[in-house]
């Protein structure tokens, strides 16, 4: 499958990785490939830049927002929550139309200190913004809730034995979206619902990073135990 | 130890009892006594007059908000959210004075159908505000997460093999309440951190009512995987 994930930090890095290895044809998109190309400094997390991580998955394409969203079949939302709308709006309305938008973006508010509060009232979601804004694309939620290293490898918590969620409206979106999950080692996939069941996997970041303050490691995850 | 418990519903009867079972002094704390004595219909849940299920159990206490209040060594709030502060009020700061405070209520706003969004901002908790309210009082945030017969015997879910959350500025009420979870069977007690914390456990409400939904059943919790 042809895929292409916006963004190229971390999670977009990760996801790419992933999907490479599982055989998918896979771009990865950035604001400027020149400039991201051009970077030599690991970013504020030790990162290194986008080019040495290149150098080891010379498969992975790069291009503009717009290009890597032109890639995909499906197309990935890998970018800070923050920064998602602006960035769906350069990947283009034409190039998302009719296309799965998996968005596993949250939607933090990271200018006041940790732990940064959601960006979002309790009545919306970045999923549903996203979903508004490009009615014709078919927004799924989901893996929000776990860290980039969980998302692509759910059996490094716990044997895997824990559970993920996936939100939208196209029945099809999220069966497309749910056997990516199983690739990826999923098991327990809950379909909440339609678009604005997003909002409580995105409010679930509440606790999640108090959480990560308590257990000092990003290696866990929800199992609902029932 | 003797426990004032704030609401005459199903999280009121069902600590009530528990905790009349596990040799506790139980009253629980009402906004008219005589008007809940009085009262002859099932609630809108079909729940039984408080007469009814008092007969039952003859040795748990009926009083206002202040003589529950009074009464108690640790009061615990299980009034609907929306109700605690004007309770809260109503209980009296002299009486919850210097007391542990178990909040386990849920800011839900029952007003706009199901399921129902939170009240609170995503930068505040109804925990904080009662703390904010009783700046004399131990306020603790626990077992809001889950169904009133989950609170008492959480071994009724997947074998008790499930996660509880405690919030609150002070040490030893915090280590109090641990003590009553673990006398309920609660095994995987995680301390948040401060009062602020709240707001983690009390937004889970979102995809929490959401799986309510999908699972057609409140016998469910979520563990923490690590």
């Amino acid at each position: 499958m042809k895929v292409g994930i916006l963004g190229t930090a971390t999670v977009g890095r990760t996801l790419a990785a992933r999907l490479g290895q599982l055989g998918h044809d896979v771009m990865n998109g950035t604001r400027d490939p020149k400039a991201t190309q051009a970077r030599s400094d690991a970013d504020m997390y030790g990162n290194p830049p986008f080019r040495i991580w290149s150098e080891d998955h010379p498969d992975i394409g790069l291009g503009s927002f717009a290009e890597a969203a032109a890639h995909g079949d499906i197309v990935i939302n890998a970018t800070a929550g923050g920064a998602s709308l602006g960035v769906v709006r350069l990947a283009g309305e034409g190039n998302l139309e009719g296309k799965v938008l998996l968005d596993v973006a949250n939607p933090l508010d990271t200018s006041q200190g940790m732990p940064p509060p959601l960006l979002m009232s309790n009545t919306d979601s970045l999923a549903e913004q996203i979903q508004r804004l490009l009615p014709g694309a078919r927004v799924v939620k989901s893996l929000n809730t776990v860290n980039a290293a969980v998302m692509v490898d759910p059996g490094r918590v716990g044997g895997g034995d824990h559970s993920v969620f996936l939100s939208g409206n196209d029945a099809d979106a999220k069966a497309t979206v749910a056997d990516l999950l199983r690739s990826f080692g999923w098991t327990d996939i809950i379909d909440l619902g339609d678009i604005t069941t997003a909002r409580g996997p995105e409010m679930l970041l509440a606790v999640w990073l108090r959480l990560l303050g308590v257990l000092r490691t990003p290696m866990y995850n929800f199992k609902v135990v029932r």
